[in-house]
């Protein structure tokens, strides 16, 4: 949405919007009619006002403080990703158990602390999102760690389902679910 | 379905299968139904002969060669990364274009090769999917090389378009797509 920013136009159709996004106009103007009118009929929508209301619907108009758990390699690409931060997603704090990791500075400039910190920079950073890189066996425990702490929302990249609390949503990421897509293709072109 | 082996039982009834997927069990018998007659009515599905033929669906039946490309955080914890060598996904090649990196052995047994060599180790060593990790701009031509060179599937965890042929199949991971989902429930729970 936002390279439709630079284009320079100032509406587009729903024509438009539905080749740019791969779905037929009528259900561009069917899906966005869910969350109200923003559309003018024959006209079309205006871009910026449109961009806004998406960000909004998303809950992309605001600035996230995120916390990253288990500095292994996966932790300190997530640490380091500049497309999360561009979106909005700041990681603010970094935590490990290892004594040889807690204490070094990360090139992001946050310095890694030990998870017996979590209870009390949580709350102090206003930390709504905890990311989980650790080891299989200890993400349930520092899952608990940080809902108890007052994060809204766990971002899971460990294969193990963790339990939450209701005021807490989780979304998972399994590296292997993309891969079985991948093969299923691959196997019907064949 | 690999745990509903270990519960020791032989048959499964729709109504089980569906409390175990989270879908209702009219749901799993239309899903399975669109690929065959796999259960008895009234009686359930033979567990060992349907975790076959999912298998063989989702073409995790067999052994794939993957290569990394890019061998930075990310490319290390993917190719170290056990869930999916335990799923049949075998990285058996490891490129990037660091000098300071190009003979390294990593952990898993890899050692780093020089992307000039992608043309030769595809196919010497039957490499079917490519996954990327590269910096943003090197994405396009490490795929444009990964498919000179015969890969059927690309794995791009680059947040950029790669354009391919049709012979060659992409998916693309983006890690902010799963944030905003969170973003969008936690300001729902709010």
């Amino acid at each position: 949405m936002e390279e439709l920013l630079e284009t320079r136009e100032i509406i587009i159709s729903s024509e438009k919007l539905g080749a740019f996004c791969g779905v037929n106009p009528a259900q561009v103007r069917k899906d966005l009619t869910f969350f109200g009118e923003f559309g003018v009929r024959g006209v079309g929508y205006n871009i910026g006002n449109l961009l806004h209301h998406i960000q909004k619907i998303l809950a992309t108009d605001k600035e996230w403080h995120l916390c990253i758990v288990g500095l292994g390699n996966l932790g300190h690409a997530l640490v380091e990703n500049d497309n999360m931060r561009k979106r909005g997603y700041n990681f603010v704090a970094a935590f490990d158990i290892d004594p040889l990791k807690i204490g070094t500075k990360l090139d992001c400039g946050l310095t890694i602390e030990p998870n017996s910190r979590i209870s009390v920079l949580v709350p102090k950073l206003k930390i709504e999102i905890g990311v989980i890189a650790t080891p299989p066996l200890m993400a349930q425990g520092v899952s608990n760690l940080l809902m108890s702490a007052g994060v809204r929302g766990i971002y899971n990249f460990v294969p193990v389902q963790v339990r939450t609390d209701a005021c807490c949503v989780v979304e998972n990421v399994d590296f292997t679910v993309k891969l079985e897509n991948l093969a299923y293709h691959i196997g019907k072109i064949n």
